[in-house]
């Protein structure tokens, strides 16, 4: 960086410089901008940072992001309790929140089980899962976990964990997505939509 | 976004994804990565940002944004006061003294000159350029600005605005890019690589 920024300009780049889809070339440019905006974006953007740190709380319940615990969707009495969506993280949360085809409660992971990154079933919220899954009135658990070796690992394992606990245990269906043109699909897809075929 | 993320955390994505490189999908990513990483990363910034919204100004001589005013480089008898640079913004000055090419003083314009736009020379610091070319002792007003349309117009514009100062008014060299394969570059590159031509 250029040294005639200033410290506090050369941290704020810095910090910028870790967010995920920033390098520091463009956390350079999200600086000059947030700079330039000072009262539109910079002051903003500062308050909703403090605000965050201070009011976003972990859910005691399914590990999701909100500032209540429980968080809205465990403490929403018109969700279906008998179902439990596990996902890997909150980001897959919100993907299947707004994609809106899930209307019962979830469960977050934080992570996925992988031999090489040294991450084992203590380091993930599985025991949690286990009881809930065994709780009253659960009927089924859905594995919405990616379509990865460590995903497919994971799922195989919980699989196995809840098999004692009386629910039956799902996976999001393999297929072509939507738009997907067989053409630009890579093989595995392709042979995954083959097995899975069903009557048109 | 998910409606279950709380008004919190959709503020801070929304104030996110108005930041230059980040879309409404890469913000929804930093807000998390950011909750995630809340001691290392959200408060820092938090901390950072309204650091710099306090402390960084407009450098009344040269433009450039700093924490202190005159900027460190117009307040650096060790710079060369004979010379001034003209670049659009800010960014264009980082990165010529990420360059390191440059010992002189600079001019930040603040945009450039655009019919579309409709930014004409009085939104410009041209005013302030004029004087301080015009100051004794100044010999050279280099003009550094980009090499399109408005970037053109803007450096023809201020040459004729300069012609009676009496200062030698230059621009950048145009031509190959260090590393720039023929095959690679724009039409227009090469030929002007062609003209400018000079020997082996």
């Amino acid at each position: 960086m250029a040294a005639s920024a200033g410290p506090e300009i050369e941290r704020l780049i810095g910090l910028l410089s870790k967010l995920p889809g920033l390098g520091p070339r463009s956390a350079r440019r999200a600086a000059l901008a947030l700079l330039k905006r000072r009262e539109q974006l910079l002051l903003p953007l500062s308050d909703a940072l403090s605000e965050a740190a201070a009011r976003v709380k972990t859910c005691q319940v399914c590990g999701s992001l909100d500032t209540q615990d429980p968080c809205a969707i465990c403490a929403d009495p018109a969700r279906d309790g008998t179902l439990i969506c596990v996902v890997e993280e909150v980001g897959a949360l919100w993907a299947m929140e707004r994609a809106g085809a899930f209307r019962g409660r979830y469960h977050v992971l934080g992570g996925l089980l992988s031999a090489l990154d040294g991450v084992g079933p203590d380091a993930l919220r599985i025991g949690p899962l286990v009881s809930r899954a065994a709780e009253e009135g659960v009927r089924e658990v859905i594995l919405a976990l990616p379509a990865t070796v460590d995903g497919q690992t994971t799922a195989h394992y919980l699989a196995d964990r809840l098999a004692g606990a009386g629910v039956s245990v799902t996976m999001l269906a393999r297929g072509v997505p939507v738009g997907g043109e067989l053409d630009w699909l890579d093989d595995g897809t392709i042979a995954q939509a083959m097995r899975a075929r069903r009557p048109a």
